[in-house]
């Protein structure tokens, strides 16, 4: 709805990644410039903080801090878990959203997050709708797992695998500097889509990569795992592998979920983890060579410092035009990219129905991904290697990043 | 002695640094300008190489290729970890180096690396001396352990350490994004010496590191680090711990030997790991917090791209320096640094007896050390500060590191 007036709100949610602060720093410094938003607010841990009308008060943070919010990893205002109920089966949880929305005269709500991010961001949407109150929603994009759906790829995910990329080439020569047998397994996020995994066939691609890679898409298979490995040692002493912390075999079982019980997160999501230990655990039994596990960890959404620069210039444009495109009267909407080629790199931003976006996991297409392990086709390589592009990371000071430091005050409450 | 006429030969040996490289691309670009050298040769893995007549042909590589070293990490001529006898039981393996030398009249020796190759280095100095085989022999240092004697400081040191106050800034925005109680467990290398686990104190100073912080050089007390998790649980709901793979009780031993039986390697040295998991293991069995164990592994010592242009400048130097003070007559000795002052940041390069770097660990002085995991003292961090400033990485290509690549021409066996 057009000319809306009111305070905006930005959410960030899910997992963090290198850029959902520069989206954040897109809305914010976007919202900040508009007449029509009276107040910006960021909500303290995504959904979480709005049940509690705990916000932050935006307008009291300097300008040079939101800007170097840019380069600044995770989530500034904090992130959150938390899976709202059914609302056809409690929607009390979705009134108390309204009652607050209403009570502060929220009239944009920016959600920034992946899948379940999305899907909380369309219930609210349809909530509101339904229930007669004018507010723009509109969704930004993030995900490290880049499995959001209707979307060339989504803000997050092009740093994370510039991150994968260069350090698997350089464990590459770390790996190989010995003259004795060695296996190298590296675990690279992904639960259900393998993205982030394939990234590792960039490294390959400067012949400093890994050997094999493994993606979810694919069934794994132990038996044929091996003996490949047990090849490769045969042919050239070293073996460096990329395995999706998701792998699964046929039957439908996590490497780990073969040896022990499985935690499940507020999502329901199996909690991974350990993959590459245990075939790192299970290849030590089977040869005389010197096997080690390598988890990336936290590390490959968290590290700013390797950045790819499209991505934290698409990451902050995505902030600025969900403001002008709620500004305008859309609601309802993620937006998303749409690529009209790759060399040279151009994209279009457009906007989805929060409900294309919402739940359904977009996956590496099957016929991208070589089987046993053998890497990825040129396709994947001509999709991937343009988002990795250049560089952008906080200034140095002291020889160590300048990352944005918040007053972090909060909104009265009302 | 001065004026001798003959080959010159470098290996790399030990556990890999971002700039061992760097070292050689100094001792090679310098050693291919000197008169007196007659041919430039890398071993094939260190002493394994020589006692195997296994040498790469430098001359025939590109001078661009050379310069790219700088920032290429790893050993690019093959590492190794192999101790020689000791040649007052067995002095074969000293008589077949001598036989080697002799043979392809190498009269310039250089070995890059920490105390055990600065040991072998030492040993066949001295046995050369006395077989009245001219040759000069000098040591060139790296460690990211930190711990080679009579020197300021080693290349590789300060790069690591930057790599580890930079990640631990960027993990302290990750670990501390969500409302809930998380206890996040690093562990950093450093067997004996806890230089490195010490640079989280630089992270600390930027008011994103760690709460605590343990290096080996002092006892550590499990159940005062879990009262000293616990409290911080209580005032802020995050902890976040940043552990040194060395550290032991008071009676000696380390974490994981608690709980399982440790494997040696070559040089007798328990084979460590898995210090941080076995602690998150422990704190997740006594509190309800969310505990993570993150190992910076392989990463800490061969991420080139965040390496410290002070490092990477000062190991090449220390190759370049290593070749001249042979050509001038230098023997048995290892280039060393005198810090002159931290502000401005100053040294000198000086000789060391090889004898005096050998085999003594140069640990932390444990009145730089905080007690209780409270960190590090003033005085480290004007140690470590200047040391981690001003970054020197490889030439971006397609958005990923242009590492050297080195045609690899076999000297033709004699």
């Amino acid at each position: 709805m057009k000319n809306l007036v009111g305070a905006a709100l930005l959410g960030q949610s899910g997992g963090p990644t290198s850029v959902i602060n520069a989206s954040a720093a897109g809305v914010f410094l976007e919202a900040l410039k508009q007449e029509n938003i009276t107040e910006v607010y960021g909500a303290v841990h995504g959904i979480k903080g709005i049940l509690h009308e705990d916000f932050y008060d935006i307008k009291q943070e300097d300008i040079e801090q939101l800007k170097l919010l840019k380069n600044t990893p995770s989530s500034a205002i904090g992130s959150v878990r938390y899976k709202l109920k059914n609302p056809k089966v409690d929607n009390s949880e979705y009134q108390r959203l309204l009652e607050v929305f209403i009570k502060y005269n929220i009239r944009y709500f920016f959600y920034n997050g992946g899948n379940d991010s999305m899907d909380t961001c369309n219930k609210i949407s349809k909530f509101f709708k339904k229930s007669g109150f004018d507010c723009n929603v509109i969704g930004v994009p993030k995900t490290i797992d880049n499995d959001l759906n209707g979307t060339d790829h989504s803000p997050g995910y092009a740093s994370a695998a510039k991150y994968v990329a260069t350090t698997l080439m350089e464990l590459y020569h770390d790996a190989t500097v010995y003259d004795t047998q060695m296996v190298t397994i590296v675990e690279i996020m992904g639960r259900n889509a393998g993205w982030l995994t394939a990234s590792a066939a960039l490294a390959q691609l400067k012949g400093q990569g890994p050997d094999l890679i493994y993606l979810p898409e694919l069934p794994f298979d132990f038996d044929d795992f091996f003996v490949q490995v047990q090849k490769l040692i045969a042919e050239k002493n070293k073996v460096i592998v990329a395995v999706s912390e998701g792998i699964k075999t046929k039957d439908g079982k996590y490497i780990p979920e073969l040896f022990q019980e499985l935690k499940k997160d507020a999502f329901g999501h199996a909690q991974l983890g350990g993959t590459a230990q245990v075939l790192a655990d299970e290849i030590q039994k089977r040869t005389k060579a010197k096997v080690r596990a390598i988890e990336f960890s936290l590390l490959q959404r968290s590290s700013a410092h390797l950045a790819s620069k499209v991505d934290v210039e698409e990451a902050f444009k995505s902030g600025q035009k969900a403001v002008r495109a709620a500004i305008n009267g859309t609601t309802d909407k993620m937006i998303g990219f749409k690529r009209i080629s790759s060399y040279p790199y151009k994209i279009k931003y457009v906007l989805l129905p929060l409900k294309l976006a919402a739940n359904h996991e977009q996956k590496v297409p099957i016929e991208w991904i070589l089987p046993d392990g053998k890497g990825m086709t040129q396709e994947y390589i001509d999709y991937a290697l343009p988002l990795i592009q250049g560089e952008s990371k906080a200034p140095l000071v002291d020889g160590l990043p300048h990352f944005a430091k918040l007053k972090k005050i909060r909104v009265e409450k009302k």
